[in-house]
């Protein structure tokens, strides 16, 4: 079992990603999960609003989510992208069933309506904030599909307990996904090599984090930055959740998936765990 | 087997109609279709382009679907629409999955890239038209989801043979279903009391249309005019393709679809199938 994120940001063209997906698919169960933050920057303008985007005290990047801009994110996560990437993979012959984590009450959480953040340098309370984290994901759906031999291609939002729809971050779906079915691996694509220790030298690829090493986390967590740190967390909890294989790897290269299983890109693992085998 | 179609037209508020579909979802099956027509107007003008609404040689009027047109159809029509409807769903207990037709290759067709159209008066050919009409629907991904408690939430567009996604009516999308599963309902309701004789008088609603009388058709699709006419077509198929109960109705009603199949609106029906056991 194999959950693949494909993260939304510019320059990322998915055709390497969904070619080794329709290959990996026909031997293994593969969960799809996919962002569209680039897109969704380019619509909020093209209707002539401006992204919000907001840093939490703990430094984490997220987007201000109102009722209006969770219009625009059902429209183009759970929509267009969503949408074309089936298109995609149907073209691939491949039966792909897009999904946000609404449906089905793929994963919950509850809404956090408040958010206390730093925008343009000064702490502000934000109200009316349509986002939260997930507490729980039912695989139900996503089983039904898989046994019947369909592709899921999911993407946020999730559900509110109060019936909702609410922003979570993709990174951390892919990682409860991938826990609650207990998958043997985790990739995360996006338009990097993998976490660049220079963000602008992609020779500064760390290879590996340790992530029973407070030091090998936390020179990971320094080199990501503002949006990257959420990416670093839900890889290192989900080699802590047992997870055997985490990769941050290049969407933009021919067999990305393939290549990542390989060990290509940054590999997440816990020399702690290792020991034992050793 | 119950099919219910909610127009996509201005003027629709939902809310009744997810309160009685939650209803009678409890006892028996029901798949939900949805339009998105409004909304897709709003938001392409929100986008600076003017829908292109095209009049074909027999006097039916579709929407022009370039692919820019389509990008912006799976934006709202699977997106922002679909999705707003699950969540609605979601937060009255039901445990809605909502599709496109594209996903788990439901409805498939046959693309027709070129339009022969009248447009402001001109007979015009138009290309790169991404629409087609529906030749089969596939119930399993629907089924499985009936089977195991799930309320399917499907609106177009459909897949062609080669891959692509197609804009197809969804009010032939509903009989396309409904016949599919022989269900005993179609419920299409929209923000009429049913099919008027004079689309400015509320007071002229026809009750009745004998679809095996030429002449009732005939003065059925007198009345219908543009947009109604490809209703009123899929409305008579469904009576001849053995739907028991085939009823235009109101939208903005308190229980709608309870009262359709009570037989407010106008109902189709055949005085040739009754005969017989008269």
């Amino acid at each position: 079992m194999l959950v693949v994120k494909l993260g939304g940001s510019a320059g990322i063209d998915p055709a390497a990603t969904l070619d080794d997906l329709a290959e990996l698919s026909k031997s293994e169960r593969v969960v799809f999960i996919h962002g569209a933050n680039a897109r969704m920057d380019e619509f909020e303008r093209k209707l002539g609003r401006e992204p919000r985007q907001v840093q939490s005290a703990s430094g984490q990047v997220s987007r201000f989510t109102d009722a209006e801009t969770m219009d625009t994110m059902l429209a183009i996560y759970a929509g267009m992208v969503n949408k074309r990437l089936v298109e995609a993979l149907q073209a691939r012959e491949v039966n792909a069933v897009g999904l946000s984590a609404l449906d089905g009450r793929i994963a919950r959480g509850r809404r956090k309506e408040t958010l206390r953040a730093i925008e343009n340098g000064k702490p502000k309370i934000l109200r009316g904030d349509f986002a939260g984290s997930i507490e729980e994901v039912d695989t139900t759906l996503l089983d039904l599909l898989l046994d019947h031999g369909y592709l899921p291609v999911l993407t946020p939002p999730a559900l509110s307990y109060d019936g909702e729809a609410i922003n979570v971050d993709g990174d951390k779906l892919s990682l409860r996904v991938a826990m609650a079915f207990k998958a043997n691996a985790l990739v995360i694509l996006s338009n990097t090599a993998g976490l660049l220790a220079d963000v602008n030298d992609p020779a500064s690829l760390i290879k590996e984090i340790d992530v029973s090493s407070d030091e090998s986390v936390g020179s990971a967590m320094t080199a990501a930055g503002g949006r990257m740190k959420k990416k670093v967390q839900a890889g290192c909890d989900a080699v802590e959740a047992g997870i055997g294989k985490v990769v941050f790897a290049d969407a933009r290269v021919e067999r990305p998936i393939s290549r990542a299983l390989a060990g290509e890109g940054t590999v997440l693992r816990s020399s702690a765990a290792i020991g034992v085998t050793e």
